[in-house]
């Protein structure tokens, strides 16, 4: 989505510096230095307004996260929630993630997460789905070996697309999960769409799979 | 489920031996001098009433079907069925396929169909599921190497529990359909179950794989 010039993010963005970081491409193979510690890094790619992020930085004070959000407007919700919630193992990016192997070297990352991403449901779009097989090569390189793929839609075409895709790479399924809010599941953190689609009835799909 | 003693039954069966045969380990091996043709043999593992079998060697002339149904009181109706279509590309079996490869040659089928499986959905009953990893080994050996087993259900924990052992086990999924009836789709054969299931709102669940 194209972003209407807005001052005040740049103003605001450039005064929680601490939290959405300048220049995050200076920090690939050294994200432990970022945060101070030896825990594993988690990224998840395409933010949004920062409820999933700041939930889980939270819920998980021994991981590390990184979120990802192209669209500066909606990237400021997000740093005001991880702000909000007083964590600091959080931090968010500002960038397009067209290869994500600029802000992370190889076997940097214990887990990506894929919320509720574009579902691109032309055919001629297949290209841009986060789970193309140009983004899985691009994922299994800054994983570790153990490292998994967490990817949470109420699309049905893109869940589907993704199983395959997956699935054609040689990667293995750990989990799948075809209605995700069927069981009460004290660990999952919802995203605002998660909200938003499942109390308009929507099934949550979720699954899990590692190279 | 326990069979009573219908004697009705065997009479019948025994008039219909060219529909439903005897003796069919016998023909390991042979099933394309059963069908006196070189067509390829696709088999169905719990056929039920028939209403699948009947049905797809209707719509499928070139392909020879194999229907196993271990319930003699069930497989009545599925004979009837067969014989009503007046097709002669569909056998039954009245055998527990425990092992199929007493039944079945290696590479002999191309196709292996489970529909509305019995889900078994205590822990400790997961052997029984017939997509349990000991299955996997008796369809990778009479499967062909392009060989797919395709899997239709209403059960969700079924339909999740299939994904992952057949990612486990190293297969690739061709297909996955989270919502079969949502799309017309006229090469879709209906079962009993199917037709049943999907009138009282359930979602219908489809998934290829290959070895």
């Amino acid at each position: 989505m194209r972003q209407r010039h807005k001052p005040w993010a740049d103003d605001y963005l450039k005064e929680k510096e601490h939290i959405v970081l300048e220049n995050p491409t200076i920090h690939k193979g050294k994200w432990k230095e970022v945060f101070g510690n030896d825990n594993p890094v988690h990224v998840e790619i395409g933010s949004g307004k920062g409820q999933f992020i700041s939930g889980m930085a939270k819920q998980y004070p021994h991981i590390n996260f990184v979120g990802i959000e192209v669209a500066k407007s909606i990237i400021v919700s997000a740093v005001q929630k991880v702000d909000e919630a007083g964590v600091d193992n959080a931090r968010l990016l500002n960038v397009d993630a067209t290869d994500i192997r600029e802000l992370f070297a190889e076997n940097e990352i214990g887990e990506i997460y894929l919320n509720f991403s574009d579902p691109w449901p032309k055919n001629r779009h297949e290209k841009r789905r986060l789970t193309f097989k140009h983004f899985l090569e691009q994922y299994q390189d800054i994983l570790t070996d153990k490292g998994e793929i967490v990817l949470k839609t109420d699309n049905r075409g893109l869940f589907e697309y993704s199983l395959v895709s997956f699935s054609e790479y040689g990667m293995k399924l750990i989990e799948v999960n075809l209605d995700l809010h069927a069981i009460e599941d004290a660990t999952n953190v919802q995203t605002e769409y998660e909200e938003k689609f499942a109390s308009q009835g929507h099934v949550i799909y979720r699954c899990k799979a590692a190279f």
